[in-house]
Protein backbone atom coordinates (compact mmCIF):
# COMPACT_ATOMS: atom_id res chain seq x y z
CA UNK A 1 0.00 0.00 0.00
CA UNK A 2 1.27 3.49 -1.26
CA UNK A 3 1.55 6.27 1.32
CA UNK A 4 -0.72 8.01 -1.22
CA UNK A 5 -3.29 4.87 -0.23
CA UNK A 6 -2.94 4.81 3.13
CA UNK A 7 -4.29 8.77 3.00
CA UNK A 8 -7.99 7.22 1.77
CA UNK A 9 -10.61 7.21 4.89
CA UNK A 10 -12.14 3.94 5.57
CA UNK A 11 -15.64 4.95 6.60
CA UNK A 12 -16.68 8.74 4.69
CA UNK A 13 -20.18 8.22 4.76
CA UNK A 14 -21.80 11.30 6.52
CA UNK A 15 -24.63 10.88 8.70
CA UNK A 16 -28.22 11.43 7.64
CA UNK A 17 -27.78 14.49 10.78
CA UNK A 18 -25.45 15.94 8.57
CA UNK A 19 -26.74 16.29 5.39
CA UNK A 20 -29.87 17.77 7.02
CA UNK A 21 -27.88 20.02 8.87
CA UNK A 22 -25.99 21.27 5.90
CA UNK A 23 -29.57 22.00 4.27
CA UNK A 24 -30.76 24.06 6.85
CA UNK A 25 -27.32 26.09 7.25
CA UNK A 26 -27.54 26.81 3.54
CA UNK A 27 -31.22 27.36 3.48
CA UNK A 28 -31.20 29.80 5.89
CA UNK A 29 -28.17 31.96 5.30
CA UNK A 30 -28.89 35.88 4.42
CA UNK A 31 -27.16 38.41 3.38
CA UNK A 32 -27.24 40.63 6.52
CA UNK A 33 -27.40 44.13 6.50
CA UNK A 34 -29.57 46.10 8.91
CA UNK A 35 -29.62 43.48 11.76
CA UNK A 36 -26.28 43.52 12.99
CA UNK A 37 -25.87 43.84 17.10
CA UNK A 38 -22.36 45.45 18.35
CA UNK A 39 -21.24 42.62 20.52
CA UNK A 40 -17.76 41.42 19.87
CA UNK A 41 -16.81 37.91 18.15
CA UNK A 42 -15.52 35.44 20.41
CA UNK A 43 -12.04 34.53 18.97
CA UNK A 44 -12.47 30.90 18.54
CA UNK A 45 -15.65 31.36 16.42
CA UNK A 46 -14.14 33.66 14.45
CA UNK A 47 -11.38 31.11 14.49
CA UNK A 48 -13.93 28.31 12.75
CA UNK A 49 -15.67 30.45 10.60
CA UNK A 50 -11.79 31.11 8.60
CA UNK A 51 -11.04 27.74 8.81
CA UNK A 52 -14.09 26.67 6.93
CA UNK A 53 -12.79 29.59 4.37
CA UNK A 54 -9.51 28.25 4.44
CA UNK A 55 -10.53 24.56 3.57
CA UNK A 56 -12.27 25.73 0.17
CA UNK A 57 -10.85 24.30 -2.84
CA UNK A 58 -8.36 25.92 -4.96
CA UNK A 59 -6.95 25.49 -7.99
CA UNK A 60 -3.53 23.11 -7.92
CA UNK A 61 -4.27 23.75 -4.10
CA UNK A 62 -3.12 27.47 -4.56
CA UNK A 63 -4.90 28.59 -1.48
CA UNK A 64 -4.78 32.25 -3.01
CA UNK A 65 -6.77 33.80 -0.25
CA UNK A 66 -5.95 36.20 2.87
CA UNK A 67 -8.38 37.46 5.01
CA UNK A 68 -7.59 41.37 6.69
CA UNK A 69 -9.60 42.06 9.95
CA UNK A 70 -10.86 45.64 9.63
CA UNK A 71 -11.37 46.55 13.23
CA UNK A 72 -10.20 50.56 13.11
CA UNK A 73 -12.56 52.57 13.03
CA UNK A 74 -10.75 55.02 11.22
CA UNK A 75 -10.30 52.44 8.56
CA UNK A 76 -13.96 51.66 8.31
CA UNK A 77 -14.74 55.40 8.02
CA UNK A 78 -12.56 55.53 4.73
CA UNK A 79 -14.57 52.12 3.51
CA UNK A 80 -17.98 53.83 4.13
CA UNK A 81 -17.07 57.14 2.42
CA UNK A 82 -15.94 55.15 -0.62
CA UNK A 83 -19.29 53.18 -0.30
CA UNK A 84 -21.35 56.29 -0.61
CA UNK A 85 -19.51 57.50 -3.10
CA UNK A 86 -20.52 54.81 -5.35
CA UNK A 87 -23.95 54.43 -3.37
CA UNK A 88 -25.30 57.57 -5.15
CA UNK A 89 -23.55 56.81 -8.40
CA UNK A 90 -25.56 53.28 -8.67
CA UNK A 91 -29.25 55.14 -7.32
CA UNK A 92 -28.72 56.98 -10.65
CA UNK A 93 -28.78 54.31 -12.49
CA UNK A 94 -32.55 52.60 -11.87
CA UNK A 95 -35.40 54.82 -13.28
CA UNK A 96 -39.05 55.07 -11.71
CA UNK A 97 -40.49 52.76 -8.83
CA UNK A 98 -36.66 50.94 -8.70
CA UNK A 99 -35.15 54.49 -8.43
CA UNK A 100 -37.55 54.94 -5.25
CA UNK A 101 -36.97 50.98 -3.96
CA UNK A 102 -33.29 51.62 -4.50
CA UNK A 103 -32.97 55.14 -2.58
CA UNK A 104 -34.79 52.98 0.61
CA UNK A 105 -32.41 49.92 1.08
CA UNK A 106 -30.23 49.53 3.11
CA UNK A 107 -27.12 47.91 1.65
CA UNK A 108 -24.08 47.67 3.89
CA UNK A 109 -23.48 47.28 7.62
CA UNK A 110 -20.04 48.67 7.29
CA UNK A 111 -20.22 50.38 10.77
CA UNK A 112 -22.68 48.84 12.41
CA UNK A 113 -21.32 45.33 12.55
CA UNK A 114 -18.73 44.42 15.03
CA UNK A 115 -16.09 42.90 12.23
CA UNK A 116 -15.43 43.81 8.65
CA UNK A 117 -13.39 40.99 6.56
CA UNK A 118 -11.75 41.53 3.23
CA UNK A 119 -11.39 38.61 1.05
CA UNK A 120 -8.14 38.73 -0.71
CA UNK A 121 -6.79 37.23 -3.71
CA UNK A 122 -3.37 36.95 -4.65
CA UNK A 123 -2.81 35.94 -8.04
CA UNK A 124 1.28 35.11 -7.56
CA UNK A 125 1.36 33.34 -4.54
CA UNK A 126 2.83 30.59 -6.31
CA UNK A 127 4.48 32.26 -9.27
CA UNK A 128 2.93 32.38 -12.74
CA UNK A 129 1.84 28.57 -13.84
CA UNK A 130 -0.69 26.99 -11.51
CA UNK A 131 -1.91 23.46 -12.23
CA UNK A 132 -5.96 24.12 -13.52
CA UNK A 133 -5.25 27.82 -13.91
CA UNK A 134 -3.52 27.41 -17.15
CA UNK A 135 -6.54 27.94 -19.71
CA UNK A 136 -9.22 30.23 -17.19
CA UNK A 137 -7.02 32.17 -16.03
CA UNK A 138 -9.84 33.81 -13.13
CA UNK A 139 -10.20 30.54 -11.39
CA UNK A 140 -7.99 31.67 -8.88
CA UNK A 141 -10.11 34.22 -8.60
CA UNK A 142 -13.05 31.65 -8.43
CA UNK A 143 -11.09 29.83 -5.73
CA UNK A 144 -11.07 32.70 -3.23
CA UNK A 145 -15.06 33.36 -4.10
CA UNK A 146 -15.70 29.41 -2.85
CA UNK A 147 -13.59 30.77 0.55
CA UNK A 148 -16.04 33.21 1.05
CA UNK A 149 -19.17 30.80 0.36
CA UNK A 150 -17.56 28.41 3.12
CA UNK A 151 -16.90 31.16 5.36
CA UNK A 152 -20.52 32.94 4.46
CA UNK A 153 -22.15 28.88 5.57
CA UNK A 154 -19.92 28.68 8.57
CA UNK A 155 -21.02 31.74 10.21
CA UNK A 156 -24.63 30.88 9.56
CA UNK A 157 -24.26 27.37 11.36
CA UNK A 158 -22.55 29.89 14.19
CA UNK A 159 -25.13 32.71 14.42
CA UNK A 160 -23.22 34.88 12.90
CA UNK A 161 -25.22 37.36 10.00
CA UNK A 162 -22.44 38.25 6.79
CA UNK A 163 -23.50 40.72 4.61
CA UNK A 164 -21.54 41.35 0.93
CA UNK A 165 -20.73 44.60 0.18
CA UNK A 166 -20.12 45.23 -3.52
CA UNK A 167 -21.31 49.04 -4.03
CA UNK A 168 -17.56 50.40 -3.72
CA UNK A 169 -15.17 50.62 -6.54
CA UNK A 170 -11.95 48.01 -6.60
CA UNK A 171 -9.39 50.89 -6.76
CA UNK A 172 -10.32 52.32 -3.44
CA UNK A 173 -10.79 49.25 -1.22
CA UNK A 174 -7.23 48.77 -2.77
CA UNK A 175 -6.03 52.23 -1.87
CA UNK A 176 -7.38 52.00 1.51
CA UNK A 177 -6.52 48.40 2.37
CA UNK A 178 -2.78 48.92 1.21
CA UNK A 179 -3.32 46.21 -1.65
CA UNK A 180 -0.30 45.27 -3.98
CA UNK A 181 -0.90 45.83 -7.56
CA UNK A 182 -0.98 42.04 -7.74
CA UNK A 183 -3.56 41.84 -4.92
CA UNK A 184 -7.55 41.78 -5.94
CA UNK A 185 -10.36 42.51 -3.28
CA UNK A 186 -12.59 39.77 -4.22
CA UNK A 187 -15.55 40.15 -1.34
CA UNK A 188 -15.62 42.93 1.15
CA UNK A 189 -17.94 41.44 4.02
CA UNK A 190 -19.25 43.26 7.56
CA UNK A 191 -19.75 40.15 10.01
CA UNK A 192 -21.43 39.74 13.83
CA UNK A 193 -24.15 38.45 15.91
CA UNK A 194 -27.66 39.86 14.47
CA UNK A 195 -30.80 40.16 16.57
CA UNK A 196 -32.72 37.90 13.67
CA UNK A 197 -32.22 36.34 10.38
CA UNK A 198 -35.13 36.98 7.93
CA UNK A 199 -37.25 34.27 6.57
CA UNK A 200 -36.40 35.08 2.93
CA UNK A 201 -33.47 37.28 1.02
CA UNK A 202 -34.68 41.04 1.42
CA UNK A 203 -34.81 41.93 -2.02
CA UNK A 204 -37.64 38.98 -2.68
CA UNK A 205 -39.84 40.00 0.16
CA UNK A 206 -39.31 43.89 -1.12
CA UNK A 207 -40.28 42.53 -4.58
CA UNK A 208 -36.74 43.67 -6.29
CA UNK A 209 -37.12 40.67 -8.04
CA UNK A 210 -38.77 37.17 -7.99
CA UNK A 211 -37.39 34.04 -7.11
CA UNK A 212 -36.99 31.85 -11.06
CA UNK A 213 -38.44 28.68 -11.02
CA UNK A 214 -35.42 25.97 -11.20
CA UNK A 215 -36.24 23.76 -13.59
CA UNK A 216 -36.25 26.40 -16.44
CA UNK A 217 -32.87 27.07 -15.53
CA UNK A 218 -31.52 23.01 -16.32
CA UNK A 219 -31.52 21.56 -20.15
CA UNK A 220 -29.97 18.14 -21.27
CA UNK A 221 -26.60 18.61 -23.39
CA UNK A 222 -26.64 22.14 -24.70
CA UNK A 223 -28.25 25.52 -23.79
CA UNK A 224 -31.21 25.72 -24.29
CA UNK A 225 -31.54 22.00 -24.74
CA UNK A 226 -34.11 19.78 -24.08
CA UNK A 227 -35.75 19.48 -20.97
CA UNK A 228 -36.30 16.27 -18.80
CA UNK A 229 -40.03 15.96 -17.65
CA UNK A 230 -39.18 13.74 -14.68
CA UNK A 231 -36.58 15.32 -13.13
CA UNK A 232 -38.65 19.05 -13.55
CA UNK A 233 -41.09 17.69 -12.26
CA UNK A 234 -38.48 16.92 -8.79
CA UNK A 235 -37.06 20.38 -8.98
CA UNK A 236 -40.55 21.96 -8.77
CA UNK A 237 -40.67 19.76 -5.52
CA UNK A 238 -37.47 19.95 -3.99
CA UNK A 239 -37.66 24.00 -4.67
CA UNK A 240 -41.02 24.60 -3.19
CA UNK A 241 -39.76 22.48 0.02
CA UNK A 242 -36.83 24.84 0.38
CA UNK A 243 -38.97 28.03 -0.07
CA UNK A 244 -41.64 26.66 2.52
CA UNK A 245 -39.37 25.67 5.38
CA UNK A 246 -36.12 25.64 4.78
CA UNK A 247 -35.64 21.83 4.78
CA UNK A 248 -35.03 20.04 1.59
CA UNK A 249 -36.83 16.41 2.19
CA UNK B 1 -46.50 44.90 11.15
CA UNK B 2 -45.12 45.37 7.31
CA UNK B 3 -45.52 42.77 5.06
CA UNK B 4 -42.01 42.52 5.14
CA UNK B 5 -41.66 42.63 9.04
CA UNK B 6 -44.38 39.69 8.87
CA UNK B 7 -41.29 37.71 6.74
CA UNK B 8 -38.86 37.40 9.88
CA UNK B 9 -38.35 34.54 11.60
CA UNK B 10 -39.26 33.85 14.87
CA UNK B 11 -36.88 31.49 15.72
CA UNK B 12 -34.17 31.17 13.45
CA UNK B 13 -31.23 29.53 15.90
CA UNK B 14 -29.88 26.57 14.25
CA UNK B 15 -29.21 23.33 16.61
CA UNK B 16 -25.15 22.45 17.61
CA UNK B 17 -26.21 19.26 15.58
CA UNK B 18 -26.85 21.64 12.33
CA UNK B 19 -23.22 23.13 13.19
CA UNK B 20 -21.52 20.13 13.10
CA UNK B 21 -22.65 18.69 10.14
CA UNK B 22 -21.69 21.83 8.36
CA UNK B 23 -18.53 21.58 9.07
CA UNK B 24 -18.12 17.82 8.76
CA UNK B 25 -19.34 18.27 5.09
CA UNK B 26 -17.49 21.48 4.42
CA UNK B 27 -14.48 19.82 5.25
CA UNK B 28 -14.77 15.80 3.77
CA UNK B 29 -15.59 17.66 0.62
CA UNK B 30 -13.21 16.77 -2.14
CA UNK B 31 -12.44 17.09 -5.69
CA UNK B 32 -13.18 14.28 -7.39
CA UNK B 33 -10.89 13.02 -10.47
CA UNK B 34 -10.85 9.12 -10.33
CA UNK B 35 -12.91 7.38 -8.10
CA UNK B 36 -16.30 7.70 -9.63
CA UNK B 37 -19.08 4.55 -9.86
CA UNK B 38 -20.84 4.70 -13.27
CA UNK B 39 -24.54 4.00 -10.89
CA UNK B 40 -27.12 7.09 -11.97
CA UNK B 41 -27.38 9.56 -9.84
CA UNK B 42 -31.40 9.52 -8.12
CA UNK B 43 -33.48 12.25 -9.76
CA UNK B 44 -34.60 13.20 -6.21
CA UNK B 45 -31.42 13.54 -5.53
CA UNK B 46 -29.96 15.71 -8.15
CA UNK B 47 -33.02 18.19 -7.62
CA UNK B 48 -31.75 18.43 -4.01
CA UNK B 49 -28.34 18.99 -4.82
CA UNK B 50 -29.29 21.37 -8.13
CA UNK B 51 -31.86 23.69 -5.63
CA UNK B 52 -28.71 23.88 -2.88
CA UNK B 53 -27.05 25.49 -6.16
CA UNK B 54 -30.06 28.00 -6.50
CA UNK B 55 -30.32 28.87 -3.05
CA UNK B 56 -26.74 30.66 -3.32
CA UNK B 57 -26.55 34.52 -2.80
CA UNK B 58 -27.07 36.39 -5.67
CA UNK B 59 -26.02 40.10 -6.71
CA UNK B 60 -29.13 41.70 -6.83
CA UNK B 61 -31.24 38.53 -6.94
CA UNK B 62 -30.40 38.15 -10.31
CA UNK B 63 -30.23 34.14 -10.39
CA UNK B 64 -27.98 34.27 -12.96
CA UNK B 65 -26.78 31.25 -13.41
CA UNK B 66 -28.09 28.30 -15.69
CA UNK B 67 -27.11 24.01 -15.31
CA UNK B 68 -26.36 22.38 -18.34
CA UNK B 69 -27.05 18.77 -17.45
CA UNK B 70 -24.65 16.66 -19.78
CA UNK B 71 -25.48 13.25 -20.58
CA UNK B 72 -24.89 12.34 -23.95
CA UNK B 73 -21.55 10.26 -24.92
CA UNK B 74 -21.10 12.01 -28.31
CA UNK B 75 -21.03 15.73 -26.43
CA UNK B 76 -18.87 14.61 -23.55
CA UNK B 77 -16.42 12.89 -26.51
CA UNK B 78 -15.85 16.44 -27.62
CA UNK B 79 -15.30 17.75 -24.30
CA UNK B 80 -12.88 15.33 -23.39
CA UNK B 81 -10.87 15.82 -26.64
CA UNK B 82 -10.93 19.62 -25.47
CA UNK B 83 -9.31 18.71 -22.48
CA UNK B 84 -6.70 16.42 -23.50
CA UNK B 85 -5.79 19.04 -25.92
CA UNK B 86 -5.48 21.82 -23.15
CA UNK B 87 -3.87 19.38 -20.74
CA UNK B 88 -1.10 18.39 -23.37
CA UNK B 89 0.08 22.39 -23.58
CA UNK B 90 -0.69 22.38 -19.97
CA UNK B 91 1.91 20.02 -19.10
CA UNK B 92 4.78 21.96 -21.12
CA UNK B 93 4.23 24.52 -18.92
CA UNK B 94 6.15 22.67 -16.07
CA UNK B 95 9.84 22.03 -15.43
CA UNK B 96 11.65 18.82 -13.64
CA UNK B 97 9.76 17.01 -11.03
CA UNK B 98 6.81 19.09 -11.06
CA UNK B 99 6.26 18.05 -15.28
CA UNK B 100 6.59 14.44 -14.16
CA UNK B 101 4.47 14.14 -11.71
CA UNK B 102 1.95 17.02 -13.40
CA UNK B 103 1.95 13.91 -16.21
CA UNK B 104 0.94 11.69 -13.37
CA UNK B 105 -2.25 13.37 -11.98
CA UNK B 106 -5.69 12.07 -13.31
CA UNK B 107 -7.11 15.66 -13.67
CA UNK B 108 -11.00 14.66 -15.25
CA UNK B 109 -13.32 12.24 -14.70
CA UNK B 110 -15.61 13.26 -18.24
CA UNK B 111 -16.12 10.04 -19.04
CA UNK B 112 -16.53 7.64 -15.99
CA UNK B 113 -18.93 10.29 -13.90
CA UNK B 114 -22.52 9.47 -14.72
CA UNK B 115 -22.87 12.65 -15.15
CA UNK B 116 -21.12 16.26 -16.29
CA UNK B 117 -22.62 19.15 -15.28
CA UNK B 118 -21.87 22.91 -16.92
CA UNK B 119 -22.51 26.29 -14.47
CA UNK B 120 -23.19 29.09 -16.87
CA UNK B 121 -23.67 32.79 -16.01
CA UNK B 122 -25.89 34.85 -17.91
CA UNK B 123 -24.62 38.19 -17.91
CA UNK B 124 -27.46 39.90 -19.77
CA UNK B 125 -29.93 38.27 -17.36
CA UNK B 126 -31.89 41.07 -16.11
CA UNK B 127 -30.29 43.88 -18.54
CA UNK B 128 -27.30 45.99 -17.76
CA UNK B 129 -27.90 47.54 -14.58
CA UNK B 130 -28.10 45.50 -11.44
CA UNK B 131 -28.12 46.09 -8.04
CA UNK B 132 -24.84 45.90 -6.77
CA UNK B 133 -23.02 45.20 -10.11
CA UNK B 134 -22.58 48.52 -10.54
CA UNK B 135 -19.05 48.65 -9.85
CA UNK B 136 -17.67 45.43 -9.35
CA UNK B 137 -18.88 44.32 -12.76
CA UNK B 138 -17.86 40.64 -12.10
CA UNK B 139 -19.93 40.45 -9.34
CA UNK B 140 -22.68 38.42 -11.13
CA UNK B 141 -19.56 35.31 -11.77
CA UNK B 142 -18.79 35.76 -8.46
CA UNK B 143 -22.55 34.31 -7.62
CA UNK B 144 -22.22 32.14 -9.74
CA UNK B 145 -19.23 30.38 -8.17
CA UNK B 146 -21.26 30.66 -4.91
CA UNK B 147 -24.04 28.62 -6.29
CA UNK B 148 -21.00 26.16 -7.61
CA UNK B 149 -19.82 25.58 -4.14
CA UNK B 150 -23.65 24.98 -2.50
CA UNK B 151 -23.58 22.79 -5.33
CA UNK B 152 -20.50 20.82 -3.90
CA UNK B 153 -20.81 20.85 -0.73
CA UNK B 154 -24.79 19.78 -1.24
CA UNK B 155 -23.43 17.02 -3.25
CA UNK B 156 -20.92 16.09 -0.55
CA UNK B 157 -23.67 15.64 1.84
CA UNK B 158 -25.40 13.32 -0.34
CA UNK B 159 -22.56 11.14 -0.59
CA UNK B 160 -21.58 12.49 -4.25
CA UNK B 161 -18.06 12.68 -5.89
CA UNK B 162 -17.93 16.42 -7.69
CA UNK B 163 -14.24 17.39 -9.75
CA UNK B 164 -14.08 20.60 -11.86
CA UNK B 165 -12.48 20.75 -14.57
CA UNK B 166 -10.39 24.09 -15.54
CA UNK B 167 -8.19 22.58 -18.17
CA UNK B 168 -10.32 23.46 -20.92
CA UNK B 169 -10.35 26.46 -23.56
CA UNK B 170 -13.80 28.69 -22.92
CA UNK B 171 -13.99 29.40 -26.21
CA UNK B 172 -13.97 25.50 -27.18
CA UNK B 173 -16.67 25.08 -24.06
CA UNK B 174 -18.79 27.55 -25.72
CA UNK B 175 -18.99 26.66 -29.02
CA UNK B 176 -19.42 22.58 -27.90
CA UNK B 177 -22.27 23.40 -25.89
CA UNK B 178 -23.73 26.43 -27.94
CA UNK B 179 -23.40 29.21 -25.27
CA UNK B 180 -24.55 32.65 -26.69
CA UNK B 181 -21.56 35.33 -26.64
CA UNK B 182 -23.20 36.76 -23.14
CA UNK B 183 -23.20 32.90 -21.62
CA UNK B 184 -19.90 32.43 -19.55
CA UNK B 185 -19.18 28.75 -18.39
CA UNK B 186 -17.67 29.33 -15.02
CA UNK B 187 -17.32 25.94 -14.25
CA UNK B 188 -17.74 22.69 -15.65
CA UNK B 189 -18.28 19.88 -13.38
CA UNK B 190 -18.30 15.82 -13.06
CA UNK B 191 -20.56 14.65 -10.57
CA UNK B 192 -21.30 10.88 -9.27
CA UNK B 193 -21.20 8.52 -6.86
CA UNK B 194 -17.67 7.20 -5.58
CA UNK B 195 -15.70 4.44 -4.51
CA UNK B 196 -14.24 6.37 -1.76
CA UNK B 197 -13.57 10.02 -0.73
CA UNK B 198 -9.39 10.70 0.08
CA UNK B 199 -8.91 11.88 3.49
CA UNK B 200 -6.95 14.87 2.03
CA UNK B 201 -6.99 16.94 -0.99
CA UNK B 202 -4.72 15.12 -3.89
CA UNK B 203 -2.43 17.75 -4.70
CA UNK B 204 -1.40 17.59 -0.96
CA UNK B 205 -0.63 14.06 -0.10
CA UNK B 206 0.68 13.63 -3.79
CA UNK B 207 3.54 16.49 -2.36
CA UNK B 208 2.26 19.23 -5.00
CA UNK B 209 1.73 21.91 -2.74
CA UNK B 210 1.35 21.81 1.54
CA UNK B 211 -1.59 23.62 3.56
CA UNK B 212 -0.52 27.08 3.92
CA UNK B 213 -1.08 28.23 8.24
CA UNK B 214 -3.82 30.24 8.33
CA UNK B 215 -2.85 32.39 10.99
CA UNK B 216 -0.57 33.56 8.38
CA UNK B 217 -2.89 35.09 6.02
CA UNK B 218 -4.82 36.81 8.51
CA UNK B 219 -3.85 40.32 9.42
CA UNK B 220 -5.65 43.47 10.90
CA UNK B 221 -6.51 46.78 9.12
CA UNK B 222 -4.65 46.45 5.74
CA UNK B 223 -2.18 44.55 3.83
CA UNK B 224 0.33 43.10 5.98
CA UNK B 225 -0.87 44.58 8.73
CA UNK B 226 -0.20 43.31 12.48
CA UNK B 227 -1.28 39.77 13.97
CA UNK B 228 -3.12 39.51 16.65
CA UNK B 229 -1.64 36.77 18.97
CA UNK B 230 -4.28 35.77 20.59
CA UNK B 231 -6.53 35.26 17.58
CA UNK B 232 -3.38 33.44 15.77
CA UNK B 233 -3.21 30.69 18.70
CA UNK B 234 -6.98 29.96 18.04
CA UNK B 235 -6.52 29.95 14.31
CA UNK B 236 -3.44 27.43 15.04
CA UNK B 237 -6.00 24.88 17.26
CA UNK B 238 -8.83 24.86 14.62
CA UNK B 239 -6.37 24.45 11.81
CA UNK B 240 -4.81 21.62 13.19
CA UNK B 241 -8.17 20.05 14.74
CA UNK B 242 -9.77 20.45 10.78
CA UNK B 243 -6.90 18.69 9.56
CA UNK B 244 -6.67 16.23 12.05
CA UNK B 245 -10.26 14.54 11.79
CA UNK B 246 -12.31 16.64 9.63
CA UNK B 247 -14.40 18.37 13.08
CA UNK B 248 -13.67 21.57 14.11
CA UNK B 249 -14.44 21.39 17.68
Amino acid sequence: MTEHEAAIQGDDALAEADRLGLYRVLLSRRDVRGQFLPDPIDDAVLARVLTAAHFAPSVGFMQPWSFILVRSPQVRGRIKAAFEAANTEAASMFDGDKAAVYRSLKLEGILEAPLNICVTCDRDRVGPVVLGRTHIPTMDLYSTVCAVQNLWLAARAEGLGLGWVSIISEPALKEILGLPERVVPVAYLCLGKVSHFFAQPELESRGWRKRLPLADLVSLDRWEGERDEALAAELDRAQAAAEGGGIIP
